[in-house]
């Protein structure tokens, strides 16, 4: 075995070890609208729900170059946003819209994904997408040293594809979710075991 | 599209619902100490990393039957946790280790685990795990109503099996993650796909 005292490490570092080791990550495709209106979409792998009373879940989004990303920007200004999730066949899509684009650049026009209203909220969802989470801001906590925010949002409406749900539960195998691995790399669901 | 509105779920219908949406999800395999001396082995998949300065973790931990699990009570009362990172070969021994066992009963013995003790703390690490975490008791966070609580933890040290280590990174391929998806089911990594 390797030891790594995390004092040894600097951010950078300990980030390549965590993205490695925190495996594999479920993905929230997070649409979001600026003050501005202009609609935003990126990728978020540190993800996970913190609450069934209400749904809540939460994302942690670092900064980028010292300042918020138009994700985080968004959300703490308009207390608004979308979770899209996504099946293996996006992700092409995914990975691109991660692509620092410039903040009056929507990626849901240059992906040229299908959008439709949302029921609650002024962000659009993705339409193509097999589940959508309209979510509102419940509160931001910062963690560490390097700014990174925990977003937390409390779900309000889920949207699930026709034929994913049986017995009030998504059927994994039919959604084919998609996993974050370390890097620029991503893993399909393989077997699937149900335990007693 | 089926439209579910939060407000018309109940608790358990909603950690159905939620558990099913968030997938796959990595597995936090974590070993504790009782202020007894008792040592405690229980897995939690809503887990997640949240600042890479320093290296921090996050685990959500629901009550069962209104009280703090053995996990929970442990790390509050002692400060102190190891998550071990399991490869797809524990599957058995983690599903099992999720049965509700008292609290004067160690997982780690019934279950015949290999253990180590850890460099920085009081509690076991488990030896035969490719990747062992220990971890200090940051902050414990309240979401909800029905007493879910985050439990943030410093990485104070990494073990790394000799092998999965390349360029700072953890090698998926090599480390056979195992993810949870809705109910008791578990999945394995299937292909795993590199972008530019």
């Amino acid at each position: 075995m390797s030891k790594i005292f995390a004092r040894d490490l600097d951010e950078a570092g300990a980030y390549k070890l965590l993205t490695g080791v925190v495996v594999p990550r479920p993905i929230a495709w997070i649409s979001t609208r600026s003050r501005a209106g202009i609609s935003n979409l990126a990728p978020f792998s540190c993800f996970t729900f913190v609450s069934s009373d209400p749904p809540m879940i939460g994302v942690n989004c670092g900064l980028r170059d010292g300042s918020r990303k138009d994700t985080a920007r968004n959300i703490a200004e308009t207390g608004e946003f979308v979770v899209n999730i996504v099946d293996d066949g996006f992700l092409e899509k995914v990975h691109v819209s991660a692509a620092d684009y410039s903040a009056d650049v929507s990626e849901l026009e240059v992906l040229n994904l299908d959008c439709a209203p949302s029921d609650s909220l002024a962000v659009p969802r993705i339409l193509s997408c097999p589940i959508n989470l309209e979510c509102t801001l419940d509160r931001i906590i910062p963690f560490g040293r390097a700014g990174s925010e925990f977003f937390v949002g409390e779900v309000k409406l889920f949207h699930i594809r026709d034929g994913l749900l049986a017995d009030g539960k998504v059927d994994s195998e039919l959604l084919r979710p998609l996993g974050r691995l370390a890097g620029p790399v991503y893993g399909k669901l393989g077997e699937v075991i149900r335990m007693k």
